[in-house]
């Protein structure tokens, strides 16, 4: 018999594993941590589960979503085989590196981005590849980055986040097809925060046989609890991602609850450009407190604060019961990501900023917490 | 650009996916091919539910089941470090391929027994080791095995399902342990079936460093739909489990149920005393008809038919709406593999059976069906 650690693979041994966002349940705190939407799902979805908790549990879902893929497929204008359906877009991110990618082969991204690629390839035993966004988080040209030599355009497996996390900032579909154009191997585009920006790039997935799109329920749609997400491409590769997944990824009130979803497109819209709303005013607050923020089409910001280090914030604010989310690593260490909030816990916040801010209360903040 | 197929690795291109059961959605079907509980989880299951059909489903559950992990501990005497909750077990037997394998190494099965074993070692890149159970389908005894020479003590991961699928047989712990000590590499006890069982071998995961037990609340507890398994095993393989998962990979209405129906535990043993009743009904009444069938510890039984042979049984009885399950493969193409449904579909399973075994009643049902 062995020791328990030696059974597992040295890979796995090593391993940093991705690390969420917090979720705690503090009475009357102000969750602006992991980017869910403020606002809950449409009542016809909920009526729609509700309606669905029955006998029916004991039976075993529909394994491969198939009214959902035939209702995102008449929504993104393909055939149901250009879909397929995952216990949220992470379980899919994860399946694309086993499907695409041979061990110890490149798992391609730009930095800073989703923080959950390098765990991917490193779970896989892939070589990381991170390319630096330029400074200002903006993509680089295909030209730049031949001329950069950085970026490896034959890369079995490249994952482009757009609109990008954690900067909020969209790239445009045409430097998007530009880069596809340049590119051989398969390329996701990561578009969880679609629903929130003036473009998508859907149509490349179904232009490129090597773009896949990634879409999520979670944010746009308020159904984060429910883990449903999904890719959009070509029929050949969404084919090898059904072989390899499991037989019943997606649970049967996520697939009720996402289809449903599809039928009160109204109500999302309202919500999504309130959310917009929400976002430019909070935008104009903090640049009049002296925040400095990335042009954002997501539904967070990334923000440079002033007075103060940005790890200094994220503690004075936890303090005041106000979660929002920092980083250590260099490229973003200086800023925090703000969820958009309801208009209401957005006033909090401005108002616990603005009061931070104000160096005697600091120090009567400081004296109150001891 | 390149030709879609050539995106995909080559081990997943010429894989054989998994296929699960039929779900067709039939009117006055009786569905006897999944091994699903024919009774609906607890009512207090679906009112937990019910109740959290609100606005929290814009947010993510709770990334590792913490609540649902601490009630499991009680009921396991074991420590939440002692338990992963998955999507489904099947998501856990996936990812122990990838926390226990490296690619080309052994991982190793009987067979018959769960089909999904040799897709995971497929998708993985990993060696399938089958080592044939006795032709009556009990478990070779470890002494047995090492004279055999096929058995491989050292590999990496080997799966047991027990008591087994299709067989139906259960294997007595003593067996297990005395294999388990044998055993040097990762061992996933698969108790599926567990709940429809005399003895588990739960224990031995919490006595082996290398062994796990996989159990889930689909077949027991009914929740099929909302896929809950889970894994029990020593706190070091469970770490590498959950540092290699999906982060928010169980769904928070699938969490709820499952935490509900561990605090009403009599309604479910109810339920299991009532499916073993009907099962010895049928063996019995089958018997009656030329029907041999395996002894059974789960919720369905394999059943060798009378009169002609099993693959024509499944076609006549899907024409009376009634669906088992047959496999093609040379150990149990002369078996059909049944469900313990109701009494009451039960009945009527066996009146067709009867009916089919009539050799004019026979010829008039072909008559009817042209």
């Amino acid at each position: 018999m062995s020791d328990a650690s030696s059974l597992v693979r040295p890979i796995i041994r090593k391993l940093h594993g991705y690390v969420p966002g917090e979720q705690p349940k503090i009475p009357g705190l102000i969750k602006l941590n992991t980017n869910e939407n403020p606002y809950p799902p449409s009542p016809k979805v909920l009526k729609a589960v509700k309606a669905a908790v029955d006998g029916r549990f004991r039976l075993y879902p529909n394994p491969s979503a198939d009214r959902l893929r035939a209702k995102l497929a008449v929504y993104h204008h393909c055939k149901p085989e250009n879909i397929i359906v995952g216990n949220g877009s992470d379980e899919l991110l994860a399946l694309a590196t086993r499907v695409f990618v041979e061990p110890n082969a490149v798992i391609q991204y730009f930095t800073p981005s989703y923080s959950l690629y390098p765990v991917l390839a490193d779970i896989h035993g892939a070589t990381r590849n991170p390319v630096p966004l330029n400074p200002d988080f903006t993509i680089p040209t295909a030209d730049d980055l031949r001329r950069d030599g950085k970026w490896n355009f034959d890369a079995p497996l490249t994952f482009v986040t757009t609109p990008n996390a954690p900067s909020g900032r969209a790239y445009a579909t045409a430097d998007l097809e530009r880069l596809s154009n340049a590119h051989k191997g398969t390329m996701i585009l990561d578009e969880a925060y679609a629903n929130f920006a003036k473009e998508d790039a859907l149509n490349l997935a179904l232009q490129f046989p090597h773009v896949i799109v990634a879409r999520t329920f979670s944010k746009g749609y308020s159904l984060c609890f429910l883990r449903v997400g999904y890719f959009v491409g070509h029929a050949e590769l969404i084919a090898a991602l059904h072989k390899a997944r499991d037989s019943y990824n997606v649970n049967g009130l996520g697939q009720i609850a996402a289809e449903a979803a599809l039928e009160d497109l109204p109500y999302y819209r309202k919500n999504f450009r309130r959310i917009l709303g929400t976002r430019a005013r909070v935008i104009a607050e903090l640049a009049e407190l002296g925040f400095e923020t990335m042009p954002s089409q997501t539904n967070f910001i990334l923000t440079h604060p002033p007075a103060f280090p940005a790890a200094e914030w994220l503690e004075k604010l936890r303090g005041e019961k106000i979660l929002v989310r920092w980083w250590s690593y260099p490229e973003v260490r200086d800023y925090l990501r703000i969820t958009i909030g309801t208009d209401r816990e957005m006033d909090t916040f401005l108002k616990v900023a603005r009061r931070l801010l104000k160096p005697s209360a600091q120090n009567t903040k400081r004296l109150r917490r001891k």
